[in-house]
């Protein structure tokens, strides 16, 4: 028995020198690792970066003798787009994840403090990107069921008088919303994609006007109707914006998808389905995005209206109504620009067309390089 | 002169050709990298798993023997100390990096969606940890001045009542800062900190309040002293709060400058240095403590109290008079539970110094692995 019991003691005592040796043999192994695929990183980077300031160089040399007329219009626009076929290998293959990272911006380190939120796998970048479109999608049905809610119990339970803590639930929901709209967007801006920064400016404004509402008072059995006329236009207001987000979602998600679907067959031609398919769509949601931002800005007026005239003299309603004046011009002034892009890309891509055949399907030059 | 120019266009087909081989070369050095350096990750990940495993089962057929009898306790100390060894070489050191991430939680999740926050390096998370620690600092100075300055003001400019306007701006920071934090708390705990659960928790808690008290009317010039009463003994809690964060910052600095000082002269032992030096701010630094928590908790009941006898009934006054007393109690139970195991440790150190030589600055074992 005492022998059994040495033996096991004896046992135990060299398996846990064995542990300890793999262990240390590990840590070697992981040291080594993590230095040498830090110098490849390093070197990859600096050949990135010398390869994209390369490119930069011989585009503005084209440019300045296209401007002088030493080289022909024609040969010059094949050349540009060799050059774009490079800028865009770089920038949108695996070499981007070894560029230096986009700064993260002050709201980013406001909240989160200097972690880096950059994801180095392209496939991981996609992952992100879709789901916070399946957020977005969520929280859009929500924007839509939330306010509709809140109007029908008040013509059907509450007499015509909002309760105080169910809107400001509704205020705090927003605030929330609105709070990891912004961060999620910050992030996909780090991660590469090209949403437009009025998008995340919006949601700023947004944020501070739920937070402006939450210390609004909307009490007033005695005469609501009066108080709580802001409330209610802009729950009408929400339940439109429900409606234009599942709209937008669907177009944005069929153009992912299209991205992802092309950029797996062949991964620099991800920019040319962008259009495609989602043509029917644009139509309806264009108008009602345009039919939203006059909304907006009627809400905000009207908003103003009310204080200006002395019904409700909180400053609350004067900050809430010049945030929706500048959100709703905002908005439709970046819906143009978009709108404008588009059918110069649009335009572009017929007259190359008519000139040249597209089999090679040659990208747009990427904006980085632009 | 159409000569030079011709040469000119030459040289730029030429270059640009160039350019578009070398980002093709790039693309390909940096396809092969990602695609190898994540096969040598995957083979480090499943060793670095395995010797985990290992070293759990070790331990425990070393307490069952323990338990049997079957080991001389001499003898099992030392063989539980080489594991305890192996175990942190394991956990603390570049293996930990290859190690699957912890479960992001909720609240990331909720707020950032599914981007992965933690750091590989080593000295990434620890400059994480030190920034974080940076920012308690700064906010502790803003937590001490920013009530002080509301009180003084009181007195000295708004005859006795708080303008709404200042305090809901408090309260907004409030929200903001109880929000970082959370997040940046969240982002440690991923990036391998011990921080407790209950400190995390406690941020909650404190969002909700600062949301909550938003919505609260205090209003008041006709009876504000009634109606602020409530704030004003806050805004007396969160001066002597500041003062303790400023405290307990001192504090945790030093010790992490230790650990850094210790890490990089032998990184295994970096635990060992934790409560060297600073034994005589933890004299001053718990009685505070405690004195702060029976504040929280006397303010937490005579919110209740006020609400239950009627001089003001609105629901925040309950929810915040319940959140108060919840992070009291949630407080006391854990400074008291953080006592007691730097008591437990220095209990061991003692009891092993007198047994054997501490030459070797043995860890103790890291808290993945018990």
């Amino acid at each position: 028995m005492a022998d059994t019991a040495g033996d096991s003691c004896q046992n135990l005592r060299e398996e846990s020198a064995r542990a300890v040796d793999n262990a240390k043999q590990l840590q070697d192994s992981a040291a080594a690792f993590i230095s040498r695929s830090g110098t490849e990183e390093q070197s990859l980077r600096q050949r990135a970066l010398a390869a994209e300031s390369t490119i930069r160089k011989l585009r503005s040399s084209l440019d300045a003798s296209v401007r002088r007329g030493t080289v022909d219009v024609g040969v010059a626009e094949k050349i540009e787009e060799e050059l774009c076929k490079a800028g865009s290998i770089i920038t949108d293959g695996d070499v981007a994840s070894f560029l230096p990272s986009i700064d993260h911006g002050t709201f980013l380190k406001m909240f989160l403090g200097p972690i880096n939120v950059r994801a180095t796998r392209k496939d991981v970048q996609l992952k992100v990107k879709e789901e916070y479109n399946r957020y977005r999608d969520n929280t859009s049905f929500l924007f839509l069921i939330f306010p509709s809610a809140l109007l029908l119990l008040r013509s059907w339970l509450w007499n015509g008088c909002f309760p105080v803590l169910a809107v400001q639930l509704y205020q705090a929901w927003l605030l929330f919303l609105y709070t990891s709209l912004a961060l999620r967007e910050n992030i996909l801006r780090v991660n590469g994609s090209d949403i437009r920064p009025w998008w995340i400016y919006h949601h700023y404004c947004a944020m501070l006007m739920a937070l402006v509402s939450l210390t609004w008072e909307i009490k007033g059995e005695p005469n609501c109707a009066h108080k709580q006329k802001g409330v209610q236009l802009f729950l009408a207001w929400a339940m439109m914006q429900g409606v234009a987000m599942l709209l937008q979602n669907r177009y944005q998600r069929q153009r992912l998808y299209t991205r992802i679907a092309l950029g797996k067959a062949k991964r620099m031609d991800v920019v040319w389905g962008e259009t495609a398919g989602v043509e029917g769509q644009l139509w309806l949601l264009y108008p009602i995005l345009f039919i939203l931002q006059g909304f907006e800005a009627y809400i905000g007026l009207s908003l103003l209206k009310t204080a200006l005239v002395g019904v409700v003299s909180e400053w609350q309603v004067i900050v809430c109504g010049i945030l929706l004046v500048v959100m709703a011009a905002g908005n439709f002034i970046n819906t143009v620009e978009t709108l404008m892009s588009k059918s110069r890309f649009k335009a572009k891509m017929k007259r190359s067309k008519s000139k040249q055949e597209l089999d090679q399907g040659l990208p747009p030059c990427n904006s980085r390089l632009k």
